[in-house]
């Protein structure tokens, strides 16, 4: 690979949404120049951001191929694309891809997944992958109704997946999610929670860092915001930070990766789940890290030494803001967010705001989390997109 | 003009150097979208960075008026276009330009820039217009030879100014600059300073913000470092800041601004030069303040609330990471730099490295500002470019 601080050095994103956005700053940043290949036309976060924007399908190769072979190194910003695919890609264009094929392949396929990690001596939420309609009902009865069932490949964010409450429901969602037409479909407990964290871990040939143990609050099942560090007991962090290290390395992973533990009631960490690339948790490393998520995605794909992860001060609070209105993006009443000294706005310059969709975010440092919140929450809570 | 934080809204950039790359950076991160006009053909650090991108003659207004045209408001990377010619395109497009061509008419001129400040109160070096040969006697007689001669218009980084020993050279400069076919001719005494420091102030329609004194550090008449805050007495700091924001009032300044102040033997300051836009002095806030020059420059034109300028941590260190060999542009020996806890490299995409040219630049913050500046240099100076 051409020496990634040359400057015709060029790193290419497959999708071009906000976490590419915010890994194109960082490249920029070193010097580099970006390519995009988006599987939308256009008006895509990163799409603003470079004369080079590619757009066609990430199920096939003959349409990335030209995008491929302008980049030095490819990343991803979402975990979609089939191992396969991007294994031919990779082949075909001659372009590294970062994380690589083969750590797609150990986390695309959830029963793999899970798998994988147990190997590797790693917690996890209570599985089972359902053979028949029997293990529907002696999962329930198991480890308890609701449950939830999902398809072991595809599904984001609550897609691809249903709860089931009882034996008959069962039944209709293993069909709903295709598991009589041959789906491989894997039963989850629902885990009886204290805290939901999140640890991100950087890792290349250099080796690796691990960022501070964080915690994703959720109002309504959606993240509204993320605290770091998580407020647990410090045994707590180092461990999830230890389980994330291992589980970095269980797939073998050269990038940023993010994973999420559940804490439970008794005091037990159970990883849920792993992002191969920066994550909505990872936000406040922007400005609550002396080196951010996105700077540790560029430097570990591209072969650069990993920065330091340790945190700026004490407190870092992200809140996600997302739109309220379906309107032509804008974000109204940010005078509060503004002008708070240590805090930082940023938006995702997506032209269309719709509610819920992730159209920016607001970070704010200090020294302690109750007041940090206190007044992120405060400033943002006026603010409409 | 349009609510700045609507993501369809485009700041545009006269200059696409790394003034305009930093500064596009941050408008990035509020959503913005970025136009570009260069008066170089490709291959300049903004070009890499936008869709949007034009070329043609800062002298034509004609060749930037579909760039001004696609833009809800314009700024500039450097002070070379004349105010006439903005004030014209401004007109003809509708945009508005800031710093407005009526701040540009101010400092275009040295003359009617020297004659500005001191109007508003502020010491400036040593000056006089040359209306006679005897002038250029009595000037070095009166102040000491040698003097400089300056072009009052146009001038950069020492082009345009010769020194003059004696009435002879003095006399063969001011025709070689072209004071004998008319052009205007200012004498400006060498300054005996133990100091340069550097100031910069954003100013919009809500107030301004004063960034701490800073401190430029010379070698072999090469700005190779700065430090912030500057080691001086903290009443010349807060002189210096006070000057600073007089110098942006009476400009009437709207954008981000910096202005450079000779400390003298006897403890005066003496402004020296100003400049309508980021500055080489101020990159060391990217890390260093909670908002950088280039975040205020952003907030500033587009008539956005100004963001706190407090240092990070108590020492700041920004090492200019000038060219060393003419060839493709690569960093090498990179590792110390990227490997430094709180250390942060910013290149500037230039593809074609030169010695001397402004090709990258290093910060470091820290706790104590003579160990910060060690360790900037131990980390910057086997850099090879």
């Amino acid at each position: 690979m051409k020496h990634p601080l040359k400057t015709d050095f060029r790193i290419g994103f497959l999708g071009a949404g906000q976490l590419a956005r915010m890994s194109s700053l960082q490249a920029f940043r070193f010097g580099m120049q970006v390519s995009v290949f988006s599987d939308r036309k256009e008006n895509e976060p990163v799409q603003f951001m470079t004369p080079y924007s590619w757009s066609g399908s990430f199920d096939d190769v003959e349409s990335m191929m030209e995008f491929a072979s302008s980049c030095d190194v490819i990343t991803l910003e979402n975990e979609f694309i089939d191992s396969k695919i991007l294994a031919e890609l990779q082949r075909r264009s001659g372009t590294p891809i970062y994380p690589s094929p083969e750590s797609f392949a150990l986390i695309e396929n959830k029963l793999i997944e899970k798998q994988t990690f147990e190997n590797a001596g790693i917690p996890v939420t209570p599985y089972k992958l359902i053979e028949s309609q029997d293990d529907l009902n002696s999962f329930g009865d198991k480890y308890g109704w609701p449950y939830l069932l999902k398809s072991s490949k595809g599904g984001y964010d609550g897609y691809g997946n249903e709860t089931v409450t009882d034996a008959e429901s069962a039944k209709d969602a293993f069909k709903k999610l295709g598991g009589e037409s041959g789906r491989e479909i894997i039963a989850e407990a629902f885990v009886d929670f204290t805290h939901e964290l999140a640890v991100q871990v950087a890792r290349n040939e250099h080796g690796y860092v691990v960022y501070p143990c964080c915690e994703t609050v959720q109002e309504n099942h959606i993240n509204v915001a993320v605290k770091a560090p998580a407020e647990v007991d410090e045994s707590i962090r180092l461990k999830s930070q230890e389980l994330a290290v291992t589980a970095a390395e269980a797939i073998d992973g050269k990038g940023i990766f993010a994973f999420e533990f559940f804490l439970t009631k008794e005091g037990d960490l159970l990883l849920n789940e792993s992002a191969p690339r920066p994550h909505n948790s990872g936000h406040y490393t922007i400005e609550g890290t002396v080196t951010s998520q996105f700077e540790n995605h560029v430097r570990a794909v591209c072969g650069l030494p990993l920065g330091d992860v340790s945190m700026i001060k004490p407190a870092a609070v992200m809140m996600n803001l997302l739109g309220t209105n379906k309107r032509p993006a804008v974000i109204e009443n940010h005078e509060k967010a503004l002008a708070e000294p240590n805090g930082h706005l940023h938006s995702y310059g997506k032209l269309e705001s719709k509610p819920g969709r992730k159209m920016a975010h607001f970070t704010l440092i200090g020294e302690e989390m109750k007041d940090v919140y206190k007044r992120a929450r405060e400033c943002t809570k006026v603010i409409k997109i």
